[in-house]
């Protein structure tokens, strides 16, 4: 199976009705810059055209020069943030996208990972579609252009059931904006209201930053279609199925003052950590956590076990998009580049370090071989989540299945890796009832119990011969 | 009629089984920069997979930093150059467009204008195309994205049987480059060879630059198929018409080093000088041109009238982009930044101006006052072609027709507007025997006989009841 | 007295004897980052040139290309992070200062300022110097230049001998590097040890990032030769004074993981806060802080109080120069941008709120209705540090006095401003003994007791008159 | 002896008393850039402050924006364009130059070269001046700084006394504008009006761009002091000398609109031509010229011999910046890029070519193979100037004296070098007579008789010994 496509994290916003669309669309990418640093782009409309501004960049250096909003007039706006994997870190795939078709134009920003994407593309390319970047989103357009219904909430209907997989999508058009969430309701979406105007976004936090109150969540399956005379219309036009939103974003992804899936994160983060140290207690001095997700839970775990709390590694605060880079390598320098240990507090301390998760284990090693080298006698690491063994196909980027060493390493395999005295992982019962959800879950990167089955895709022989067709026949 | 489209002026150059394709690609757009001083882009295939760099700018300054050419291997390529009006002038509209469809990727770089492009782009987008761009050029993709033929050559010809218009093209996927040429021949179009590789340019001053031999023109109506072994194979799949070359690019755009249509343009320049003096004789005790198009001709003039040419206005050679702007407020204020007489040369003289146009008549008007500002006695105006009265539809970009001062003056009124003591135009039967073609010429901007009719695009009412077709049935 | 010249907040790094001289110096910077985030610079010798890169910006931005390495070649490099106040945050000022003399060139980077600083410029001047930058650094290579011994050594030593003031200074010339600490010590300086190389730097945790060993600090009143047989000598040629360390360096200004004075940082701003909450306990539900800088006196109140510590307020990690803008107005619009409360902890709380000092006051007061807002039932502001009411003239970047709300207000005034329900401020001699230095410390900005004075500077009306002197006599 | 010091060609400009100082400034620049195409500047007064802005670039582009005036307010400015050799193309060495000193602030501008600028930077900084660029022009700010009389215009006199060499003066304080040339007169300087305001420029083109009028040159030797009033003042305060202009810039460097020295450009360089076929005639079909500098001559040459002048050689107008770089091996690129024969025009002819001189004699070979590639059957070669064999140093820009072919080869050795049939230079007795000048010229660059002899600098060892002695007092 080929998934060298990109798997994207993203964060969308979208505004309907004020006067300053695209400068608060602005304020709302920024709160969500947590969701994706490589892009950004906010899509206006003032009611006659569309207007876009995306580019590769922070949102506050894209969206840095005043000037640029001159260009975003109108009372509507989405906007997009966006995380790839290399191969498509390119200009092009800047979301939303901004396309003519038949009945006019239309911008998507979309959050989340097709998995029948390379059979849709191969269809609608056999019939003579014409894609210009390798993102999942353009298929979403092309459905909505080939689509043989009238209306365009008819015509979005017909386009999302063809697809599979994770997706909250904003469409814009010069007159609406319609914001959809997964039958599945994978990632969070959530409504506010700002005076007279509809707010959409990925988590609560952005609506903080505007000053928005937070309504309510959009509901996995539904379509919320804000209209012009102020009000919003719901529908349900999907068939039913059991949500399961990812637990990842309690675990990591969300930021700690957000409000998604009905929990606020920083709480739910304590109590992974409470319930970590009465899966895996040990005697210990003092508890440090890997700043800055980490450190709930590390309070938590702090809490719990009666061991002090202290800021044993500190960050370097000006760690920006240069050290991002997904290069495996920077990322190893990056640990040292971001974290320098207070050495008078760790020496001659049997030291508990709370993180996340480990994907790869080189970061964890790192930071065992930095705590031990500032003087701790020993190096206990807790993890507030079960072992990531299993890629995200829904949304999060996360390595390929033989990169995660928890895929192919014991427990005991992977402490000795990271030379720690002792690693325990919290267990996903432990997880699910610390999250206290009442509905299901996606834990599929602990468990590898997919809820949505690949098709098979062409693979690239068939491809290979598809294309190769007409050099036969010249 | 709505013309707004943009009338686009553009160059075309490829090179075909070259280790350096991209890097002589590149000298040879530097050699037709003339031809369009907006954006420009070269796409390049290494047998696998296509690469493109394309941004607004000069081409030394798009391609001004050696690391480009490293992302642009493989051993064929084309190039483009671009002039647009200012609607239009965006990054995304920077060719050669390159896309995905079902046979795999193709770039696309034309020279020239679609006159059905309106229609077919409705017809397209009624079927399901999504356009990125506001090109002509995208609809021939589109064409030949849902052509039901199944070669790629049976799928260009399919494709270009629906579009009408001027048009040079040049395809190029992993394995093939093509060249194809309309058949009534409007733009000038050539083949060259280069050791072993194919080359084909816009004008044979490109191929001169990188050393290329000159074989022949591409004939109108041809299409040429450079394939791995090396060879070419000529097709003529289109329905034959009389040819209809563009007699303007004698005139003002092609450069005089360069042949074109079986013609040097520099001593067909100096014939319509001489012509016009013929025609318009005056006496007088200079001739100067109008730096540096008019040069030739007014050589022309001052041999066959046996009056001294000189240097009467001169160049400021750094006038480049910054000058280039489509706004009217600047194009007057560039006179006086571009031209300076020499008044020791001009003071006290009856002197014959030479140019190759007048279209609105402002800087005629500004060079006939600097002149007598100079202290020239007398200002003879010469003109070395007909009044130009009508727009382009075939690829030059001329102003709307009622910004052209001849539509709507009588020579006499354009004399009295640029304050000249006399104005002479070249006839038109004076311009087509100083040309000497043996077939057919096409000048419609000086007589409106345009040799393909225009089908009634849809207009914007009918587009607007159709795309708002959905907000009826919500 | 005019104090419109810019007091620079600053850090300075060096590199003696190593091979990647300007890639650590480099890292150097990156970790001293949070003392200046303006502009930076390095200089590298390569023995027998100085070689010079310097920007506005960030180090990451500034010296994120590779390239600009092989710019800088040699085994010594010194570097330098400056913030300043809008007047001079202009390229011309960006250290370190790099020049030509008669003994060679010499570069410069100075963490500090001169109180004598207009006085000797207005000198040096009269005799013929000439000023490129508004920088007091630039007075110090002036003095060097005009002294009238002979070595390098002694012409440093004549040249600080006539300056009054802060300083931590770096020299480089081809062949050697200097470090100078000011007889006073109120700015930190160490000397580190990394292979053979020789490293000085502002703070311990530049020394971290690049793995050298910290050697001890750079005393008071020292100066630190490297010379090139790998060894050091040190000096003290400077009149003996008492110690006068700038405490606020502990309250604010250094990092936590950094050891300066002889102790850790972290650990001295924990018991800060156990002092604080000593001095000002209060019946409460929970502590917070303000992130970052305020965390570590928050745990110590927690701790000491037994209230627990919580994350109330989530900092957006993104927030980088685009709001370190020194408009005030942007400050104010920054407090949103950077901070959200977690509502589901403060609803219904009595909430303890610890920073380390308010300045103006508009964010305090931002912060208190921020989280009053989120639903806390009181607000109590403690403060771990005096209230700052006098203006530094040692190298902090503070506002005019009549900004410093303090200056004006007494604590129950700038309690209501702040719109708290208490407000307590640490006590001077708490914050002297929790800081637990044996010898004297500088806390003028508390205090208003200042180390050194004034001398008189030539007021503005003399200089006009100075300089109008020619107009007079033309 | 050391010449690796640049020497630079170079442009200035300077208006006193009108609202649009620098926009006028910028045009006048504009009008000189053929001066100096590597770097421009601009300096405002408003009447209390100096403004500049300086930049490596285009004057077109350096001053694109137009929100950069608004950095230059003020009635006052002096502008400067600049072209040096490769070591000294730093930012850094952008003119003008702005310095504050004692009497306050001061802007230059300086066209020329100084011959005992070595000497005198030794001796200044010895004394403790500190010398921030390479530039000649940098002494004599430092003289005027260190000068002891009191008026400026006396402390300019006296500083300018001490220099030796070739200038073009121009001086901003926030009150005044003062104009000095040369006592030698080497380049030229003319002053216009232009209404209330007075205006100074290195060529009457720049006059005529902001239609200012044509005063009168400013004389060798003369001080031009633009005073409140709105008057002007000229002093000659200096020993006088028999003039000696440079002919060079008659033979290359102006512009043909120009007059300088009390001539026309253009009408010398057609005399220039008509001297050198009554010294060098020859049986030919066709003269053409390099262009566009040998265009006058070659319409001069023709016009004698009575034999067609042709455009031969087209140039390609959009060669810009980019291969103005000074890399040897790019100019030879450079001819190929520039230049396209018309072989139409050329086949089967005796051609003589024109050109203004031969400094390598590298691109002179390589236009001869290019004009018999087109099918020439003789090409003679012609040369409005006599051989250049010294090296200049009074302000032109030529390379050393072993590049100068003609410094080591005689006439027929350059002549079978650059394969022509025949070469033939304009004799200097030719070139002075046809210029016509009624006093002395500088012509050595033809003569090696230098009118103001060097004084020895201070060698690299000497230098050496000066520098070290503190390594040995340590």
């Amino acid at each position: 199976m080929n998934f060298t496509r990109p798997h994207e994290e993203c964060g969308v916003f979208g505004i309907y009705n004020h006067k300053e669309a695209a400068n608060l669309t602005y304020l709302g990418l920024y709160a969500l810059q947590h969701r994706g640093q490589e892009s950004c782009g906010i899509v206006s409309s003032d009611g006659l055209h569309l207007h876009a501004h995306k580019r590769m960049g922070l949102v506050a250096d894209v969206f840095g020069n005043p000037a640029v909003f001159k260009k975003l007039p109108g009372s509507a706006a989405i906007g997009h943030v966006r995380y790839s994997t290399a191969g498509a870190s390119v200009e092009k795939n800047v979301q939303p996208i901004m396309v003519d078709y038949s009945r006019g134009s239309i911008a998507v920003a979309h959050n989340g990972n097709l998995v029948n994407a390379q059979i849709l593309k191969a269809e609608l390319e056999a019939y003579g579609s014409i894609f210009q970047t390798t993102m999942d989103t353009e298929i979403i357009i092309h459905l909505l252009a080939v689509a043989r219904t009238n209306s365009l909430v008819d015509r979005i209907v017909e386009a999302l059931n063809r697809i599979k997989g994770a997706y909250c999508l904003l469409f814009l058009t010069k007159s609406r904006m319609i914001a959809v969430r997964d039958p599945n309701g994978f990632r969070p979406l959530c409504l506010g209201k700002l005076g007279n105007a509809w707010v959409v976004a990925s988590e609560s936090c952005a609506l903080d930053l505007i000053e928005a109150t937070f309504v309510r969540e959009i509901e996995p399956g539904e379509m919320v279609i804000c209209t012009r005379d102020g009000g919003i219309k719901s529908l349900f036009p999907f068939k039913k199925v059991a949500p399961t939103p990812c637990i990842f974003e309690f675990v990591y992804f969300a930021r700690p003052d957000s409000q998604i899936f009905g929990k606020n994160v920083y709480l739910i983060r304590k109590e992974l950590g409470r319930q970590l140290a009465r899966e895996y207690p040990v005697e210990a001095d003092v508890v440090i956590s890997v700043p800055d997700s980490g450190m709930p839970a590390a309070m938590g775990y702090a809490e719990e076990a009666g061991i002090p709390f202290e800021l044993g590694l500190i960050r370097n605060h000006y760690v920006g998009r240069t050290f991002i880079e997904p290069a495996q390598s920077i990322r190893h320098f990056g640990v040292k580049i971001k974290l320098n240990p207070v050495k008078e507090l760790l020496k001659g301390k049997r030291v508990v370090v709370i993180d996340d998760s480990i994907v790869r284990g080189t970061t964890s090693r790192k930071i065992v071989k930095m705590v031990r080298q500032a003087g701790a006698t020993e190096v206990h690491m807790r993890i507030s989540s079960p072992p990531t063994s299993y890629p995200c196909y829904y949304g999060i980027d996360t390595p390929n299945r033989k990169e995660l060493i928890s895929s192919s390493h014991t427990v005991e395999e992977v402490c000795r890796y990271i030379t720690a005295d002792s690693l325990g992982y919290l267990s996903s019962e432990g997880l699910v009832e610390a999250v206290g959800l009442s509905n299901e879950v996606c834990k599929a990167c602990f468990s590898g119990a997919y809820p949505i089955a690949f098709p098979k895709p062409m693979d690239n022989n068939q491809r290979e011969l598809f294309e190769e067709g007409d050099a036969h026949n010249e």
